[in-house]
């Protein structure tokens, strides 16, 4: 034989997945039957490394002396849900570092907002086949190897099981081949992380990161058994790179929280016990790729924009929603008021997605599905909303320097005075401060932009898509000093009438 | 030679798609010009079964006798448009299955409100570019070889045929490739079953089904003649596995909703005719990976999700939008007023997602896409809207179990009340009752979320982050009676004071 | 050797990735260090045509001689950033092109409306993370190789070098590889041509065009040194494809807008400067797959739905918006008023979505996330709050033959008048007028649609899910004429009679 063609080499795939493996009497008996009833999970199964490594239906499949779901099936003792207890009769690292990690206790999130949603304002069955597919349910166990409907199937990853153990493999390692390659994918994360309220796998569709992934996917050595970034592949970083997986100086781990320095989650951010000693976790994975100054600039990026969401939005609505309670001017009752609605999705939705995409590095959902989206409703409803239950409730958050654009910028009332205090915008964690800054960087881009607007570009648009005259604006501007400043004030003014309803 | 690099299979591949045909004279003289004018589509042909097979232009343009279309082409008689009655001159079997199919009907949408929005509230062009370019437009032929634009270029699945034949192949196999292996992926299907009000694709991508395929695309033998789940492959089910694709019980079908036992589209869901025996056929698919206590158990998951919907929300919102109409206090125009927007997305969209989102098996379109969505659109737009215009109109459907909750937890009222009745939830059909229910599953749940609530866990949230104090709860809880359905009150008061502003 | 394993050619392909390169003394000095502190880059190095062709990390971050950002690295005068000036030590024409490029000046984008919105609505840091990373900063160098955090980490194509030069060539050939293949593929485009406002790769993803390339990937010969459409790949279009590769008849560009001949980015759109020349460039582009015929009838679909866009929705909004101005019942100040917003995203979000879905072949984003959104947001949000801020504000453009219909179809009033309008629809740049027409091809739809309706289907709803009786009309229909007219009218009573809460 000399040449080899392609279907060759699909032929000799096949007949690899094929392979015969070497099985228990116990687990020829299941095969027997469900090579038949279940072909497709044999299959799987077939092609698996548990195949190549005499792990077969039986092993996993053996009831544990204490399980409750245990029963008795042609003979054999087994369970039907492989529960992580089951799984650490050979993996017990993995199961240990899973079992301390926040996706263990995702079942547990009872006696939030989130679940009085889902039980009680959607109602029963939306928390079944919605919230608890993903968070997990509390398996009833009905006797006979059948179990209550409302809680199996459910992978979801903190699933309370019949035996007390918390979580399952599954939800990630998919039955029946279990694969670590398939773990490694982000589309593995994006059956949870995904949607209006944490779309972690869309932003990191839209990151370089996930750029790169999909443009070599071929180079990313997902089936090595070894996957340290760097070494073992370098193309593209997944959802497991970062969180998880191996790099030359940190091991794997299941505990997914581990590197995770900021809680994005709740209506104000803020650090997480031992931040520092996390945030050098993920920092070691980001140092593979990049430079240290690099790093360093790009967390105070991210730092920045969270203290952005906590001080201009999150900590003045918090307040406000505060205000109204105390005065009574809502019931204790959740969601029966519609301004309990829109903050939700201010901060559950909106806001997370402003701090997940920078979190993430992905533009769009930090700023049209983030910031945009926050903007809109603090502006158009939250505060409308809150002024007619209470009138007066928001005035000292709107005249705070974040907001006083709102009362005009071209009256040369306060805003425009505050637009003229200097601050020192190299000082980064104060940058989430009133954005009207005369600094120089930003004064001297804002005057250039004004000149784009102005200058004939040779694809001017014709007299209708035009709304207001513009007028070529191109003079020399000094780096500095009070000129800048009085420019900066005039620059607004005509900004303002300029830019009123053109693009 | 003794090694082949990978250089080599790429080339040995091009050498492959390049291989030289056989074609008719009429073939020929057909390429002797396409294979400069268009050689785009004259490659894709090179590389397909049909050039593979000795089926050439000409085969498949070459016009029927009584296709008006027909027109004389460089002394050639053909057809620009090869319908399905062409394609059946080969494929018989596979247009006959077509023809009975709901995809043949899809352009007879007019009367609907869908074609009312589209040809009069958006107006014509957003139908042709929009609407039909899915549902299929009446082509008109314009003599000549040629056809009126506002009909073509149309690919629409449902697309009425100058020679009166509807549909059209190409839309799943798109030209000039006609590939089995493209019509099998999801994307293939996802051009029109996307978007808010049937997204489908989007389900499917989020569903564990979704991310196996995606892992183990390599794996699905996509490229086979035969396809039997389970037998040539079992990494994935795609769109067509479940709804098309052949089992080792069932030929392959070109009747897409013969699986298919409840209808997801109307306002109201309900069962199709031989609902059984639909449901039996997709069952039959199901079971190549999942066992039969799986699959039972998952239907009646699915069930509960429609009935939660069709009773709590669709049936409700009708009933209102009937008594508005009949008091006069809408007009029969639709879409002139904002409450028939709402009630439109309501069911169109948002109860679409969520009673689809469950039957795919994605989880957060069932929730945050799905129910989330439509209670908030429910208690937030559509009944305020209907009592604004016709004060009490609601007054029946909020005193509802369902909807009693909207009267306060805390206060000891009728929800309370309510939710002190037994209720035995073995039985599924009742499911979607009110999910206020002191059962000693939901119970118990709800109070160990209390408890992890109130316990201290390490990661506690610095003071700014919670709104009202957290009470540590941690008791001995009875597994059933009276001192249980007292705590369940307890608990309701307690979570409503405690979660109100809180993540 | 006579048997070649898959794992084999794996091991072949990890072998060719880790070739020895040949580098100079200082680009080896580079490599002594960075092999451990940056692994990954330098291994995407490695399997790049860079290394296979001697270019070395000294060859590109060699410090231009006049670079403000140049600094001594042990004792080498490099640049962190590595600009187009830089590329263009080799990459001349490439480079040439895209400085004339819109890609080059997207960083000037300040006075519009979306920056006013990310500085000074959101807030500093929201521009800094999600405008400026697609658009690109102004790069501030504080010396010693590090940047201004505000200003760097950013790849924005767009972005403002510290030696003037704008852009970056890593915005799309990602560090370290800057692989062509990779910005040949659609997800590139995707890091900012997504989102809300400019949804390309959805509308890509949903596109014919896109389906084929996710199912062909692997006959997209993307490595190859050559990419011309119908010769070195047919199987799909991507962006590239379009927008920027070669064909038989043009040369490859950077200057990305090259072939687009209409703007879709303002509130009206308009044809560019050169739009005839721009246009033949892309129907040469599409000619390669697409019959004259098609194409031509394609670009009049398109300007179909253009003109629909700006006649029935922007000019009137625009206008409805300019009266509001000028009888100052707004302020000067952007998106201190609700309406603001509304406009805003009728015309910047929605509008391009349906402008930019029927451009790209995406039916769902012309219609359900296009004009549907329209024209909800027109009706519903845009038209109700222009007349509470100026009563009658509207009136002129609601009376217009476009927005008659809201004023009732069964009234016998002006929109039946209207309706009985004869009209060419063969003229196609008049097809966006109003879409009530009698003209034989629509009229005979609708009425073949009532019949639909009103036909027993053997898949009959079940009593609750009808809101109104249907009756059946199956009736024979003239052709032409009075007596069609007439039957017209009498459809559309029935239609609004029939339809009114009916899927």
């Amino acid at each position: 034989m000399r040449r080899l063609s392609p279907l060759f080499l699909s032929v000799a795939a096949l007949v690899a997945s094929a392979q015969t493996v070497q099985v228990s009497s116990q687990g020829q008996q299941c095969l027997d039957c469900h090579s038949n009833t279940t072909p497709g999970i044999v299959e799987q199964w077939r092609g698996s490394a548990h195949a190549r490594n005499k792990v077969d239906c039986y092993t996993c499949h053996r009831a544990n002396e204490k399980d409750p779901a245990a029963f008795d099936h042609y003979g054999l003792k087994i369970a039907v849900i492989v529960t992580p207890t089951y799984c650490a009769r050979c993996h017990t690292k993995e199961v240990e570092q899973f079992e301390v990690s926040h996706h263990a206790k995702a079942a547990q999130f009872i006696g939030s907002l989130d679940n009085m949603l889902g039980e009680i304002v959607e109602g029963g069955p939306a928390a079944v086949n919605g919230c608890r597919q993903c968070h997990g349910s509390e398996v009833k166990y009905l006797g006979d190897g059948k179990f209550h409907p409302d809680t199996w199937p459910n992978s979801g990853i903190g699933r309370v099981n019949p035996d007390g153990s918390r979580g399952t493999c599954a939800a990630c390692h998919g039955r029946h081949a279990f694969s670590s390659a398939q773990a490694r994918q982000p589309e593995n994360c994006g059956k949870c992380h995904m949607g209006p309220d944490h779309p972690q796998i869309e932003i990191y569709n839209e990151s370089k990161h996930g750029i790169q992934f999909r443009a070599n996917i071929a180079k990313m050595n997902l089936e090595s058994k070894s996957w340290i970034v760097g070494k073992d592949y370098s193309a593209a970083p997944t959802c497991a790179t970062c969180h998880m997986s191996a790099t030359s100086n940190q091991p794997v781990t299941h505990d997914v929280g581990d590197r995770i320095s900021f809680t994005l989650r709740p209506v104000v951010s803020f650090k997480l016990e031992n931040w520092e000693k996390r945030r050098a976790a993920m920092q070691d994975v980001c140092s593979n790729c990049h430079a240290s100054g690099w790093v360093e600039n790009f967390y105070k990026q991210y730092e920045s924009t969270v203290d952005l969401y906590n001080e201009k939005f999150a900590k003045p609505a918090k307040a406000i929603m505060d205000k109204l309670y105390a005065a009574g001017k809502l019931s204790k009752t959740p969601f029966d008021e519609k301004i309990e609605w829109t903050f939700y999705e201010l901060w559950h939705h909106q806001g997370r997605r402003a701090r997940m995409g920078t979190a993430m590095m992905g533009p769009d959902y930090t700023q049209w599905h983030g910031f945009y989206e926050v903007a809109k409703t603090f502006y158009t409803e939250f505060i409308p909303e809150a002024e007619r239950l209470m009138p007066g409730v928001s005035q000292d958050v709107m005249a705070t320097d974040y907001h006083k654009w709102t009362k005009g910028l071209t009256k040369g009332g306060s805003s425009s005075r505050s637009s003229s205090t200097k601050r020192d915008t190299t000082s980064n964690a104060q940058q989430s401060a009133p954005s009207i800054q005369p600094v120089p960087g930003r004064l001297r881009k804002k005057l250039d932009g004004l000149r784009v607007l102005g200058r004939a570009r040779g694809r001017e648009p014709p007299e209708q898509s035009r709304s207001m005259p513009i007028i070529p604006l191109i003079f020399v501007i000094p780096r500095s000093g009070a000129t800048r400043n009085l420019l900066f004030r005039i620059f607004c003014s005509l900004l303002v009438s300029n830019v009123a309803v053109q693009g």
